[in-house]
């Protein structure tokens, strides 16, 4: 039972390789009279596409998207939006050497496991091109969150640690966000992530890294008890992102080292508002949002796409050693940060459906 | 649109409240023949019971498990296995005083904002009583997993951080798991524990704890692209549990500060076998399984039911402070490792259950 | 990949074997704070339960419903409603003959062709002893949408043929359906079918025939295109209620004869509002109710546990002849009518929550 | 909450509107290493495609189908399979006159209804275009089946009434479908049809018709309970076709005039295997496959779209009369039956699926 869906009012399912004709997405549930144009995606998609700076890949895609149906006149229809990407420079050459051959820490062998064939040209459906399609998707949904939860909201991402060097969290600035190649909310972190990622480059080797997306304006009430909680299927929308290794929220795994008087987030009341004084819960409480901002980290592992030689086997079950050429980036997590900020998006208008559709509209927070 | 139920497959639906009069839970899907008695159910159930050390609450809870239907003649026909238990040990009385407060850090505030309504006795179907039906369909999943993969096959939890105390993974041994209060792999944290605790209840504190879960014998190839991804499901599964806020795969976080060259498991073949020479990975590449262990850590954090006294607001939007009386876990952490078992276990015979469907009989690994 | 849940956002799960100490159900996505009681419940029950007259079986059920969660000082809570219903005169000694034996007619032969086990007493699953627990979710839905739509909204179900005798539609008399033993709105059609099932059971004989379901007040906007559609839904939900053979909606199969310049339901202004003049769409176009009444009819199968001996076969291969002795009904489509109600309810109610999940709160009509 | 997919495990997701860019669809879940071309779905799409007599819409549509995702090297890879068709010859002038009248008997009024917009284009997402994309899934439904059922097994579709003129079953002859432009078993029939249908067309009308589908060599255990039945999901796939007014397995409605010691299949033993000497059951009972023929009828209503003015309403609520030119077929039924036939494949792969999910592989017939 394959799952190339997400979300079960705003389900979106993607379908597409790296090196066939097009990738793909459908996104059934959209609500309708919502103004939608292909300019309104292509600009979160530009954000996400590789060649913008030298520390990502340098392949080339234009990613230009066209909607080919349910949207008329301008505006959602409320059928389905199937949205489009020609694959164009696909360059399947570079790939004909890693055919019958594992990479490590790649999905090749695994998903020869499970399906016996795999389209092995850029990794064919594992490859990271099948986020762009997550990125469209989550244009859509920020365009329905903007109007039905107005200015207040907003889902913001940024990068906090490349390889060992995490950012200083006293220098946050989110308006550095779009000013350096990292999407660092530091500019200090981001001079010496620069420097740190050209000496990985030149070693041949790869580094991993912690994004965090934060989504402010949240209305208090979504999510779903038991097994639909917001953070949950945060959780389950972070970790599908590729090469993610692990998910936290709020305080996350510090939670474990710290006094319980001192782990909860007191509440006052401030202006006739229920307001909290600090938000080591990230903003859930038993699996529902609690109007607080929604603060979720994920951890990004190095990619194994790399020059230094690495032991592995063919599909033979002979021993091999593997290189990867070809055109990678040094830290795909970089390019990450959009796409988490797209399940971001899209995990949080999925609630805010599913809650409406049981409880009846709620109050903009 | 609300969410009780777990898994696709093999699916669990969970009701009840932490006081009312009965909690339960129905499996659907569970396969037919399969040897089942409410002995094979209550033998996991007593190991995630309350009261059964001074580090847990004193609540007596028998937890005696009722099969309603389902089974026949000792065997599982294929139609929904229902099973409850009957609440006994109740005393509802220890609760009327937060009837309208919130206690922070606690679903109360959240449940009201959602619903406009919340069953206060006891955290009503946010408490962790819930987690017991979780166990009870472990339990089933486990046999049936026994069934199908054999003796190699196992799912063990241990617990390897109490607040910032963490095990010394050199002295992990896992036949000390069920020989101390823990659940610990490493008999001389445990002992540091317990001191710990005792000072912790002292305070009228808590502390936070990170629990591992490892399952042993799966084979190659369990898990979806894109969406239904075997850490994606582990994430969003332990992610559900009360209390969570992160979990990782393998490496994990720690893999932000690998280097490329390193972070992936090499491959050789050993006795004509795919074999990998490290295990950062976690058992899963590309969201599919690996044949390797499948290694996943989540934490949990301290409880903030404690004596200490936190401001917090009511109802009517007074300012109020908090206190929670009553029969609490200092570290509810250590009764999450049979649940976090159980959740292991129903998400990987779900995942096989579901590859079956797709890709026919997977052979054994 | 079993199925015993139906609904999306108004979800209801059944559980029980005839002859198992229980049955019940689990209802998740109920709203909150909508009073509810078991006297709510048990109320639409009656009109199911068998005993009632000497046409239906004379097994007696009181079938006394208990609510286990989900409702807390008499309203709901948005949380799982537990029901169950506890078996009492279960007689098992009336099956031992058929243990071995497949009923013709039945599902025994199907049921061990596809689990190779059965619960045989009282046909175990799929006896129309389930239907019990479709009528407790309809009576929690009913309440729903009454709140919802006001009293204009009615659900109402009707006899209109047993055996080959058909009302007489020009008698049509709501009033009349429950004063007399068989739910028909034609008191002069009641009067020749209690003769003739006279015959019918003197005969060892037993008769079909067919239900119709009425809601009225429904707003126009319900139902999802394409695959999701609100007579869609009406048809699985009315096949899976046991022995029905057949679902309709308006004109039904008379369509087919009907020439298109007359078939199509014409429109006009009055009061300001749109009506139609007729209703041969049944208050479906497109997949979409339009405002006028939905109007669904099913045909229920002559039950085949007859005294007249019938050529079968026994699960070892051998050639038998069954007779089913034991308590009865000669026509089991009379206790299908509140059982097509029940079903109308819980799909009216899945459609306006799932509407509004994506369109916003709707116009009562 | 849409719902523009179906099919759980085999799951198919169309979109796009009559007059779009184009349409498409997205099947997620077909079993890896399945021959597939474009070839394969191009001639069940061409049974189809309009134009091929003067008893369907002149409309020219080459239909010609793409593969966008999912096959590699002339194989399913596992990973889904996108399929387009573009959209040619459109004329979208013929439809500007009734972009603000609601045609009776269409969809055009509950799509204004329900999202307050709709692509009044050729009907937009409620055209029976649609329905190539189903014709599309069930072709790659149709190559699993046969691969896995073995030469046994086929769906076949025939028209057995047009208006009012029903086929003599005596007649029936499946060689004779493909050799007249109705799909009809009946030649005699066929030529009767003709003239009826043209003297429909000269009068500006149009007709009804009944569908037949029966698939052979379908093994026994097929279907889920309760609400997962085979019948059941057959009924809602093809009361999802446009037009469909209603649906029948086996006897269908007469079985209400069926007296019980009839109605039911005698079984007997030949050759060593189970026989049923009658199938008033259409080859389920209790929701479950028996290994006889699965027969399906269904009703499709005239189409509404004639000459003859119809009095309607406008969008802005004035009284008008509506007349459609443009090109219509006279009997919609016509064309649905490759429609019938793919959904009974969709449908049995599925539940096929679905059923060795929990049970294992299923011996073939």
């Amino acid at each position: 039972m394959a799952s190339n869906s997400f979300g079960e009012v705003f389900r979106v399912t993607t379908w597409g390789e790296s090196h066939g004709p097009a990738i793909g997405c459908v996104i059934d549930g959209a609500p309708p009279r919502i103004a939608l144009s292909e300019g309104d995606i292509q600009h979160d998609l530009d954000r996400r596409r590789p060649g913008t700076s030298r520390h990502t890949t340098q392949r080339r895609e234009p990613d230009a998207v066209e909607i080919l149906s349910g949207v008329f006149e301008g505006e959602t229809t409320g059928t389905p939006i199937s949205l489009v990407i020609h694959n164009e420079d696909q360059r399947s050459k570079d790939y004909g050497e890693i055919k019958d051959r594992y990479r490590p820490g790649h999905a090749d062998y695994t998903y020869d496991a499970k399906y016996g064939i795999r389209d092995y040209r850029g990794g064919g459906r594992s490859s990271a091109r099948e986020t762009a399609m997550r990125v469209a998707a989550g244009a859509v949904a920020r365009k329905v969150l903007s109007r039905r939860l107005g200015n207040a909201f907003s889902v913001r991402g940024a990068l906090v640690q490349v390889g060992p060097h995490a950012i200083d969290r006293e220098r946050w600035d989110w308006d550095q966000v779009d000013k350096n190649d990292f999407f660092s909310p530091d500019p200090v972190a981001a001079e010496g992530w620069a420097d740190f990622l050209d000496q990985v480059r030149k070693d041949g080797s790869s580094a991993g890294a912690v994004v965090e997306v934060v989504a402010a304006g949240v209305p208090a009430g979504l999510g779903e008890p038991i097994y639909g909680k917001l953070d949950g299927d945060l959780a389950a929308a972070m970790m599908s992102i590729n090469a993610v290794k692990g998910v936290e929220i709020g305080a996350g795994f510090a939670a474990a080292a710290m006094p319980g008087h001192s782990s909860s987030d007191p509440m006052r009341i401030e202006g006739g508002k229920p307001v909290f004084l600090s938000n080591h819960a990230g903003g859930v409480l038993g699996g529902i949002s609690s109007g607080q901002d929604v603060v979720v980290r994920f951890v990004v592992k190095p990619t194994s796409s790399i020059l230094t030689p690495r032991p592995s086997i063919d599909r033979f079950g002979a021993e091999v050693e593997v290189i990867t050429k070809g055109r990678h980036d040094p830290c795909v997590g970089i390019r990450a940060v959009p796409v988490g900020e797209a399940m971001m998006a899209c995990v949080l208008l999925d609630h805010l459906m599913r809650h409406e559709a049981q409880n009846g509209p709620i109050d903009r927070p």
